[in-house]
């Protein structure tokens, strides 16, 4: 792989972690390293533009890396704000890009707003339906500030994560009402469901559902690329590309008001809603992002926090490669 | 008004009944013709571009109407659209505008995805405070098709209506958990809390918050616009300007692959989640805005079912102006 797209899946999944958002860290390493071995990844990235306007490209990613493709989507859509006002990105052909927050970060760091999303393997059915065709995808958005955090929202549009729901289950701990139903789609509590064809259900209901639906309409419809069914897990045949497709939009704040004056605004409204009277049982009120900040800036003081079983994994990949990697 | 406007606020008030959506309807005129008395709304709807780039506008309302001032909008993104691939306007010191379903429909017709936010008077705290700042902000976005329905998705963020409630309220019935909260900030299924402080939950609880968030910073903070507690209700003073900021979006299909080829994957996955198993009590898989269409082409034949109270209050209405209704 090219040092450059090495060092972006690097950073994404290292990043990841800094921000506590372990699910999308090294705890990836493995399965990425398999699939370029077996083929499931192609470890070049073409970047290959399909069609292009102004404020638009529409990639080809030759079933390159996911975050590679990602970020350079959203460096040419910032890149062509910079010129038109806003942009967009489309991609099709790649494969899992991990956390959005990275990328709308970067539209952030250029004092944009950024948009990213993705489509992914079908774990959910349409709204009323039981044959999985989506997936709860991710949609983030990124917000720049003045002294604030940024506004960094990275929201899976479903009730909770598959990650949460396995923790209930191994701590023999019901579900909250609402997150999961069963393989018929039947409300269920019990968390077991998750791994026997139930699945987790969208924030809002039907709404949720139409904003997932849209997700998907943008990453893979729009793209020309795959969509629904026809894209594949990350952990399955790893010899077999995803075919994930994504979406970014960057949107240059300076092409409306000054960016000094916006960032200002958004500051102040920021202090506005922080000064608010508390709800019971709350003892701060948090921005999108702000915790993820937090984390960050104490795990690059003080190192990252690991699973022990996942640096054991990244140690002993790093034996069978060759690799020496001290812990 | 110039007779131009007027039609589009008849046809705004008109469509939302046809498509069932009566909160929309013209259950409004009276107050839109109070406004107008009042100062409230201005007749005339500048369009006053502030700032311009080739894929972005910034709009200074002047007090206009919302739906003049929204449709214009999205009529000058998607024209920038059609030769920059994707647009962006914002609308600033703007009034309530409706259903955003109507503007995103514009984009659809033109073979393009619209997306339409607004902001709104504060009835809604951020996430984890009980001091209202923003509200429960709409979210719509257009898709076209091929022979199915346009996919026409418009959701306010939050768990249930106003219109919903207050029905509960009015039947003495409780309210499924989750939709509401007392003015502490406290779950309550008493639906007569909506009419004592207590607020609508956004779907999702943060994540939705999340969502609103955004559309408030992208119609009131992007635009230079009001934010927050400087809008006003439609049913406050109706002297007073209610600010309403609005943003939308139109992404020009053929940017990306051929408008033919989109519209046929679209039917075709539609199609694929229409034949999904259903889950138990389901009859029927439906695609965002699919109802409404119905609604609409059966009104549309039939008439337009309206609530006698509204139908009164219109003929009052006239006779007051002078204006002769039949009825």
């Amino acid at each position: 792989m090219p040092p450059t797209d090495a060092q972006i899946i690097a950073q994404a999944l290292v990043e990841a972690d800094l921000r506590g958002m372990n699910s999308h860290g090294i705890l990836r390493l493995p399965i990425y390293i398999h699939r370029l071995q077996q083929g499931g990844f192609s470890p070049i990235s073409n970047f290959d533009i399909v069609k292009e306007t102004p404020s638009t490209s529409l990639i080809d990613g030759g079933n390159g890396l996911g975050a590679v493709l990602t970020t350079q989507a959203m460096d040419l859509a910032i890149s062509k704000a910079q010129k038109s006002g806003i942009a967009a990105v489309g991609v099709r052909n790649s494969n899992h890009n991990g956390e959005g927050a990275l990328y709308v970060s970067r539209a952030v760091q250029a004092g944009m707003i950024g948009i990213a999303t993705t489509n992914a393997s079908p774990i959910m059915p349409a709204w009323g339906g039981t044959t999985p065709i989506t997936g709860p995808l991710p949609l983030a958005v990124g917000v720049p500030t003045d002294k604030a955090d940024p506004i960094i929202l990275d929201a899976a549009l479903g009730m909770s994560s598959r990650g949460k729901i396995l923790y209930y289950a191994e701590k023999g701990l019901e579900l909250p009402q609402g997150w999961l139903v069963d393989a018929d789609g039947n409300p269920t509590t019990d968390p077991n469901w998750i791994n026997k064809g139930g699945w987790i259900l969208p924030i809002g209901g039907h709404k949720g559902w139409g904003l997932i639906l849209i997700c998907e309409i943008l990453s893979g419809l729009l793209t020309g690329g795959a969509f629904g069914r026809e894209l594949t897990n990350l952990y399955d045949d790893a010899a077999t590309p995803q075919r994930n497709g994504h979406f970014v939009i960057a949107i240059n704040v300076e092409s409306f008001i000054s960016t000094d004056s916006f960032k200002q605004r958004i500051d102040k409204y920021i202090c506005e809603m922080k000064s608010s009277d508390l709800a019971p049982g709350v003892d701060e009120i948090l921005m999108p992002g702000e915790l993820e900040a937090r984390r960050r800036r104490q795990q690059l003081s003080k190192g990252i926090s690991l699973n022990r079983k996942v640096v054991d994994n990244v140690i002993s990949l790093g034996k069978e490669l060759g690799i020496f990697i001290s812990a």
